[in-house]
């Protein structure tokens, strides 16, 4: 079977030559006599593995030694509980950005632990754009907490203001898609599934200030400074999700940053661009410096139209566009792995489409 | 390069079939036209792929319907966590017994969230034979909590008498290797790196009577019961690690828990029964009850043999050997994937050794 043109947000489409990586480290992971699946995880294959990620974290987020590079189990919302439980402590207030559903849950996720405030939010008007970056902070704000990239409804921070506080953010969408200063951050995250790799797996980058704080006592499994300091095997580390980001942290190294986020560029302009001159699709985010490059959100001007296009681009081979079940319509998330010539097979169905639609008028007359 | 003779602890070896199987999933699923590891979580061959899951879980452990299967992120460690924040109210105490590391830790973590007590442990003695088990718990007890298998000391219950509060069991290296009445159980709970699959993992069988109790409110990630309600999707799930774990037990099922069981029998009898004739090795576990079927541990009677064991089992394709870091020595994992053949090898070189080592009295008077 053919492979597919795979828009899907998460678990995302993988480059082919991860893939078939993977698939021989699975029968067998270099001159070991075992498959990766295998490798223990304090022995020296999977400590070499680790030792590269690290690196290649730190060499393609440009930041130095004093951060922190730990994996961890779970996804994003470990990290939304993991985040308040190391960072808040009594007295203090978390502050968050609400500019998405992820966004706030990893709010509603710190509530459990202790004061939240919500100091920007979109909420209101459906998260179509992004809310007003907060003129200040409460002073007693321990951090403040901000989602890079909304996948759900196709928004990104491009230009991030000056913050008083340390930065926490939820870089799950969009990390290593762009050049962009992470030293800005006193942590920042991801879950692994779009250009890192598989679920259940996430990465935490944090400032090693960060560390010198605890919030509360924790088990060890729970602590970052704990994970830190036993180099992210306080228990058996997820060996082939990890292995399977150092694959992918070495395609983006082969491919570099600066080529990713020009040829991100170029696809985001080539599909905002055809939105913006369809008579039939309606891109959800009107304000152009607030769209996403990862998530391309948008309906159309009839629901009669969503079942046929969505028919049209499965004979076109073409799979994971439909939007997220909070918001309907279409999302095409075009991480690193999505090339600028699966981007022109959509545009060129989507051309097909509006050329088989009878026009407005026509419409109008039956 | 050939396949390793492979007796780690964990990961642990997997079976061939399921490395290959695994291995063409990583290409392609199916007809699907993607990978396994990009199927979407909330998807339908996901869904299949957990529905034959929970299936196998209750068929292969006997379990009715009033148990809730569900597929966590994480260890073991994680579980040791979620077990008190989710079972251990204020006003109550966790009962732990205390026969190993694990169990050890499992109580430490429990400390965090709320009152524990060792009701009866063998720390003392260096957990060489399983505690005496607890006359009486106390009447505040709102679980007691209990390993199973003792992977680094080679201990292993046998027999579980009654126990009159709720009988939680850590069953990571253990389960699925012998017929076994989990009716008793409000909870076991398992990582997948040793009889089902791959780390990152962790499988939770919760009786839903446990899942009426809430000792705190708690984010959905960390809750068994928004767990369930889910059908294990809280967050997006671990695809590929739960596909792993679905051939695991599809592989389980084909052999039929009693062939299992019988083969780990006649695995424990021979690498046992050599040890007990031996004069160069020494067993840990001398009460034969209190015996692990799944983790040999064992000495030389003199350290002088330790290297020169390890370089003559390399030499024959053997690998995985080596005690954990707490105990020194030997162990020899034989969880369900090591075959009665993988034993006879290892059980072959031990003769060799012995036959080319001088003999006791020759070496006195050298």
């Amino acid at each position: 079977m053919k492979r597919k043109i795979n828009f899907n947000a998460g678990p995302a489409t993988l480059p082919e030559p991860v893939l078939q990586e993977l698939a021989k480290a699975t029968l067998q992971y270099g001159k070991t006599g075992t498959s990766v699946l295998e490798l223990q995880h304090r022995g020296s294959a999977f400590g070499e593995i680790l030792e590269e990620c690290n690196a290649l974290v730190h060499e393609l987020c440009g930041i130095g030694p004093e951060y922190e590079v730990i994996w961890l189990h779970g996804g994003g919302r470990l990290q939304f509980c993991m985040i308040p439980m190391n960072f808040l402590p009594e007295g203090k207030v978390a502050a968050y950005i609400d500019s998405g559903q992820w966004a706030h849950e990893a709010m509603q996720y710190a509530a459990y632990y202790g004061d939240t405030k919500i100091v920007a939010s979109s909420r209101e008007s459906g998260y179509a754009h992004l809310p007003q970056w907060p003129a200040r902070l409460p002073a007693k704000a321990a951090y403040l907490h901000l989602t890079t990239n909304n996948t759900i409804y196709g928004t990104q921070w491009h230009d991030i203001p000056a913050c008083s506080k340390p930065l926490i953010a939820d870089m799950s969408s969009d990390i290593l898609s762009r050049r962009h200063d992470h030293s800005r951050y006193a942590m920042f995250y991801a879950a692994a599934q779009k250009n890192l790799g598989v679920p259940g797996v996430a990465l935490a980058v944090v400032h090693k200030d960060m560390l010198r704080k605890a919030a509360r006592p924790l088990p060890p499994m729970l602590s970052y400074k704990a994970q830190a300091a036993e180099r992210s095997v306080v228990n058996t580390a997820n060996v082939p999700g990890i292995y399977t980001a150092l694959l992918m942290l070495r395609w983006t190294k082969q491919r570099g940053i600066a080529a990713i986020e020009k040829e991100n560029t170029a696809k985001a302009e080539l599909l905002y661009g055809q939105l913006d001159k369809s008579r039939i699709f309606v891109p959800r985010v009107s304000e152009k410096a607030h769209r996403s490059q990862m998530n391309v959100c948008f309906t159309t001007n009839d629901m009669a139209h969503e079942q046929p296009f969505l028919d049209m681009c499965a004979r076109h081979n073409i799979i994971g566009i439909k939007g997220h079940r909070y918001t309907g319509g279409f999302r095409v998330s075009m991480y690193n792995a999505v090339s600028l010539a699966d981007v022109a097979a959509l545009v060129d169905v989507m051309r097909e489409f509006e050329d088989l639609s009878p026009s407005p008028l026509l419409r109008r007359g039956r």
